[in-house]
């Protein structure tokens, strides 16, 4: 199961941002690596970071799942050059889950484009990217690779696995697909599965991108890629991790600062589609159009009911672990509702389980924030 | 005011359905028409149908004002060879706007791609569309073109004016801008303004269609149009337009009919993907992008408070009108607690006005639909 391992040179946009990152070339008893969906990958490269130290008794692994865009820098608190984690309120030194007492992994996911195979990847059968080609991708199929980092690295069961959103639902999933492998799970602002506003959202952002005449069937690569679609969606997708009231607290109606003239009419002229631009801009420099294609259609497939045959109840009887399930209540993406859901069929299935529905008016967004509220439920958990 | 008035022959796609569209050419004193931001039309052409009779006291006429993709085709049951109306299950014969009493006027709106003068209108000063150049219009606009129709059609004063989102917007705007002009405003599914939320929307979609490589900053006419980005950009739009509830009711997470195979992977694969991509696909055919881009543009400058430099209180007090202001609590575009804070607003005027938030599980769309409940209160309205 164990490839090589190397620390890499810098590669990726973001220097030494990225210096830390470590790749693990996985396979499966030297053959392909085998999807759920009957794909195979010849090659499958994972980076990651690890933060802290791992016990002699190897007992004291934390992984971190993470969310649709974001990558292996969780944190940047163990050194101070480098650009802050996406989850540095919640992982580093004294933080919720603590690195000087955890050894905290946080792989990329697979399908992604920040350094583990995805469809911008070289596929080794025909030199040129995967793109279209990429084969479809499971948030089982995340489960599985992250078991697979995890005998690369020796580590036979977690303390806790730990994620938001789709990082939540492969927390998640790594119980259900693997349940002598975790010992507690963290589970944010996540659900069983999505819901069909859910499904809509991610159809639209994918028809920005397809409808994209640069999108070119996918076979972009070598060409300008479909930043117009992948910066649309990429906005699109913004509106449902934040809420209505956070928008009307933090932008209103409020002009933007240097409010456009007469020929600026496509242009922003409110502050909200500044903000918004300005991160569909952003995200679409640095993230590959087939990765959100392929990411998006995993979080839509997924349903942890599958477990069951479509029973949530029988699905979470195979769960071994812990679970913190936690929803906040402006979230529209991953309602407290559907939360609550699959709260109801943890208990019905005689796990145990803590479960809270915490005031806050950031939406989707909030896991990554840390509340004090959510920071002390998931220290209060992982010390039990 | 007036120009020349004369009925068309059918000249937009939809053959026969258009047959009873008029049109007329307006002008303010021979002079070009001009805009609220300082534009200015050297043509404005009206494309309106008429249902009913004008009474001799001209006492019984009420402006039926659209929202952002319907046109002057309100309602067919005057005609059965004609395709339904966008309202007919509100205005008609014994509707309870009822067209064998009152003389129903709706015009298509300026900035549309109907009939009325928009951006893929032929400029008469250059001989080629207006394209980007088409100037920025407002909701004040839209009050102002349709008091010069009613001018054209010797109406000095509306029995009533009703309307469902930023046609909504256009009742509550002539009560505002033209207080004698107009007995009662039916304003649904509306509010003074858009919530930063439905701001973020419109920023996104005009995002998709300007992010098209095809739109060519707006110069796309003789060339292949954004279609790809327009589509998407009505999808997402779309969603804003149901709700949560309705779409979890009708879709679910059903896979679609004919559910695509591995290399459909870009395709629908759930019904609501379906659904919403073929909703795209028709509007993109029959709609003009740069008319999207203005239409959302004018629904996003509009703010009733504008009357009152700021104060809603102040703006309500120019108003003669009877109002009948109704949301739907499902709707999250223009949610219940903005439309009563207008509501509120009229109270503290001291102004008549009914205001009902009604049950409905349909969103946004729900004024279009014409629930029983909400047909009883327009009915008592313009009975009362």
């Amino acid at each position: 199961m164990v490839g090589d391992l190397w620390a890499t040179a810098p590669s990726a946009p973001g220097g030494a941002s990225r210096r830390r990152v470590k790749t693990l070339r996985l396979d499966q008893g030297g053959g392909p690596f085998r999807l759920e969906l009957g794909g195979q990958l010849a090659c499958l490269d994972v980076a990651f970071q690890t933060y802290g130290t791992l016990s002699s008794k190897r007992d004291n692994a934390v992984l971190i799942t993470h969310a649709l865009a974001a990558d292996a820098h969780v944190t940047g608190d163990a050194d101070p050059g480098e650009r802050p984690g996406w989850w540095k309120d919640v992982v580093g030194s004294g933080k919720p889950i603590d690195t000087q007492r955890f050894f905290v992994i946080c792989p990329n996911i697979l399908g992604s484009c920040h350094g583990t195979t995805g469809p911008s990847s070289i596929d080794p059968g025909t030199g040129v990217p995967y793109g279209p080609r990429f084969p479809r991708i499971t948030v089982g199929d995340w489960a599985t690779v992250h078991a697979a980092l995890l005998d690369a690295l020796g580590i036979d069961r977690l303390y806790a696995a730990a994620g938001g959103s789709i990082g939540g639902q492969q927390a998640l999933e790594l119980a259900l697909r693997f349940p002598d492998r975790v010992a507690r799970i963290v589970v944010l602002a996540a659900a069983a599965r999505l819901s069909a506003q859910g499904l809509a959202f991610n159809a639209c952002g994918r028809a920005s991108i397809v409808g994209d005449p640069h999108f070119r069937g996918g076979d972009y690569y070598g060409h300008a890629p479909p930043t117009g679609g992948l910066s649309a969606a990429r906005m699109m997708a913004h509106i449902t991790y934040l809420s209505d009231e956070s928008m009307r607290g933090t932008f209103g109606r409020r002009p933007r600062e240097q409010r456009g003239g007469a020929g600026d009419a496509f242009g922003a002229e409110f502050a909200v589609e500044d903000y918004l631009a300005d991160q569909g801009r952003r995200f679409a420099l640095e993230f590959d159009a087939n990765s959100y294609l392929a990411i998006t259609r995993a979080m839509d497939y997924y349903d942890a009911a599958a477990w069951g045959d479509g029973d949530l109840v029988e699905a979470c009887r195979r769960v071994g672990a812990r679970v913190l399930l936690l929803s906040f209540d402006s979230d529209w993406l991953y309602p407290p509702k559907d939360c609550r859901e699959l709260a109801i069929a943890f208990v019905r299935a005689g796990k145990e389980i803590q479960h809270a529905n915490i005031p806050s008016p950031h939406g989707h967004d909030s896991f990554l924030l840390g509340s004090s509220a959510m920071n002390n439920f998931v220290r209060a958990f992982l010390d039990g």
